[in-house]
């Protein structure tokens, strides 16, 4: 904010104080000055604009009183609202916690809200949940809510159903004090976060790295710091564990996301060797590792370490049904203690009869054979995307062939993934631009389109909109060959 | 934490620096030093115990490696960890955010796994849902899963299912961009501290309060005024809104928990001219207002002013399913709208299956009959209960005769009910301690008994045993009358 563009006429009708309270109000609404900035203080401001601290108070208190600013007792005045951005009634303005504004932009809820029936997505991360045993989910569904209403409708422990822990632990060969049913893998960054992350604490992540890892971290007040694990560089991460001495790593190492990357049973190693030697612990998030295709991927950082250095999560939400919400944490007993805390704090607990159904199925082995099953269906859509692709953009569009997971990564050549967004969106086809998974800028030019969650016909007619969207877009920005 | 008493020995063979750090942690263990407490600056450390600086530094960086205290840069050296009570693997040692530690409780978690087979609790608020509509339940789930997978097994709106919303819009008589689906009240009250909350920002609430409102304040930051509901004096609450300058005001004003008071219509007339003289918006929370026996309570806080000043919570765990996770909220849109990136980086958005089940009970009219059933055997429930300690207790125990809600909140004469407690979890039965609802030293010789949840036969076993317990308590404490 450059202070000398602020001109005051001393010699117009209305008060100095009101014409410095709109040219505040126009700073905020064009940007210039942002949610969180802290405004200089009263006598600052005076000697700044070479008015009288009396004219500074005022302002700042009609700007108070607008909710557009907010002045905390020995910290200062903050600016707290963009008036265009929250149109909110007037007790309400200017109340909203000014990390919302900071930490939490609108990519996960404009995912989320993109799974219409008129709109093909390649955004959402989903399953082929097409093929969910619903028939097999229904009847222990059924037998669970008729003979355990205590279990099914009553209270529940924060850290989960006993019986689904056990069953989770026997799966993981751990035992049931090491295991926390969550409802979802964003809650179980969310709880980490909170249970973790002190402000000004400093993770070091994947980067590019999952969107809404990203947002828990930094709405808990960390600070990060990437590591490219498409380079895979152990110099660079011992560098940068020296540098930031961070709280702890946070890695996705099975078909990453968004990169679809899988990282060498030797990094694999080579991280644990260094998150020992500078005692890091690490926060693995394995949601795709059961997704392989043809070749199971390097053990886990967990199954080569333990709960000693390594919190596991687990999502079922890629493997299961994105709606059922489950998913589970693996870890230190005294670290799953203080999690369930805050989980016990945020939503009390996971309904009880999904997690019963959930335990249900992976004990009778429905859960294993679906399992298998999308498997086969994800790879099937992944050739079908990758043709699609290959036909529709000869050039202008690079990939690597999908070996697992959910995604395909793709770099455009001659536009920014932003601009082809706009027109997909018209066109009735929509991805994750991948700037989302950078949390410095980067990834102007990168797409993350995920094929799984498309019936292969419909893929087709996706990429098919896609081209034209590119088309309309390479034409508005003028570009040719 | 008195410096004085740290008793180092020069011509000791041990350190300097072992000394101080074995003296440093026999105060985090009995508690002289707390988590989150900071300790002096090494400068200022070596001269309160005349040593030398390095000395200082050295037990600092002795405590740090331990992971009992963590230095930041600019801030200081806290203390992170209670050694007995956090017995983590090394990597993790100190590494729970002393929020946790400060602000977080055992009491919910306590609470939540008391719903046992061999306890009678009287712990957890929990209607009578041996009744609940199970066979109209499971047919509507069936339905909904067999017609509409997208709906039910992959991603929604983080706001809510939009037919969910519409059904509620349309009950609450307001539209459907003012109405947010969440997992429960305790996850209603955790998004709206996180989304209004800074820390350092005033909360006045109920004094004694919900315990989990509490938590979810506190976890924020804020700090918290009571007011005590009970006398219902609004010139005191005048006073507290004028001395605090509130960010907010939580208000449980029918049936409250704990004390089963409700606030007549000239109080809450009363609290919306004061709120709207002072711009101080309203969280009504009103779990159980239909949860009445004979007379419906006063219009709520929203109905009587709306979204403009008031953020209106209803739980369905209190007349649906807790085991369900199922609420709302509804609000001025546009906080709705901020509550929503919370609510998606918490947890997504609340499955779909359970969210569209409630909306056909909620229209097919099962969900009000299974209501009107609820208050029948709530009454009848506690009229028991009221009748059994009316036996057990001639003496020693005083209450308020039930008109709705969930709990009976009773005074002992003679014990604390922590006293109490102790002998009647022995004894097979359970309920909370006064002292869990208030935020600052009180209701030491209270106690909220549950009746809804327990069947009138165990009713009177759990009062049994409650006399059982309170006469072994009793003569342990001395008393004798």
């Amino acid at each position: 904010m450059d202070w000398n563009l602020i001109n005051l006429d001393a010699d117009s009708a209305t008060p100095l104080y009101l014409q410095l309270c709109s040219s505040l109000t126009e700073a905020i609404k064009t940007g210039k000055l942002e949610p969180g900035d802290q405004l200089p203080s009263e006598r600052k401001l005076a000697g700044l604009l070479a008015i009288s601290r009396t004219t500074a108070v005022n302002a700042y208190e009609e700007l108070e009183a607008r909710g557009l600013v907010r002045s905390y007792v020995g910290r200062g005045t903050f600016i707290s609202a963009r008036p265009d951005r929250l149109g909110a009634q007037f007790a309400w303005r200017g109340k909203v916690s000014p990390l919302i504004q900071r930490h939490l932009g609108p990519d996960i809820r404009a995912l989320l809200a993109s799974n219409k029936p008129q709109m093909i997505s390649f955004s959402a991360g989903q399953p082929a949940y097409e093929y969910f045993p619903v028939e097999r989910f229904l009847a222990v569904t059924e037998s669970r809510l008729r003979s355990q209403p205590r279990d099914t409708l009553g209270f529940l422990p924060a850290e989960g159903h006993p019986y689904l822990r056990e069953c989770i632990a026997t799966r993981e060969g751990v035992r049931h004090e090491e295991v926390m049913i969550v409802a979802g893998t964003q809650q179980a960054l969310d709880l980490i976060a909170r249970c973790l992350i002190y402000p000004q604490d400093r993770v070091v992540m994947d980067w590019p790295g999952y969107l809404g890892a990203i947002q828990s971290f930094q709405f808990s007040g960390a600070v990060l710091s990437g590591w490219d694990m498409t380079l895979a560089d152990l110099d660079e991460l011992e560098d940068s564990l020296i540098k930031h001495r961070p709280k702890l790593l946070y890695l996705n190492p099975s078909f990453q996301n968004p990169t679809a990357c899988t990282l060498s049973l030797e990094t694999r190693q080579g991280i644990i060797d260094l998150a020992r030697k500078y005692r890091t612990p690490i926060v693995e998030d394995e949601a795709y590792r059961d997704l392989y295709f043809a070749t199971e991927p390097p053990p886990s950082l967990f199954e080569l370490e333990g709960s000693g250095l390594v919190l596991y999560i687990r999502s079922l939400s890629k493997t299961f049904a994105p709606g059922l919400r489950l998913g589970y944490i693996v870890a230190d007993e005294a670290i799953i203690d203080q999690l369930a805390l805050v989980k016990a704090q945020g939503d009390l607990f996971t309904p009880g009869l999904s997690q019963l159904a959930l335990a249900d199925l992976l004990t009778n082995g429905v859960y294993d054979n679906y399992l298998k099953l999308l498997r086969l269906k994800h790879q099937e859509r992944a050739r079908v995307m990758e043709a699609s692709l290959q036909e529709a953009f000869p050039e202008g569009l690079s990939w690597q062939k999908s070996q697992g997971g959910l995604y395909i990564w793709a770099q455009l050549h001659h536009l920014e993934s932003g601009e082809l967004l706009a027109e997909a969106t018209k066109a009735g086809v929509s991805f994750m631009p991948g700037s989302s998974f950078f949390f410095e800028p980067g990834g102007k030019r990168a797409l993350r389109l995920c094929y799984s969650g498309t019936e292969p016909e419909a893929i087709r007619s996706g990429v098919e909109r896609l081209k034209r969207a590119y088309n309309q877009a390479l034409g508005m920005s003028g570009f040719s060959l």
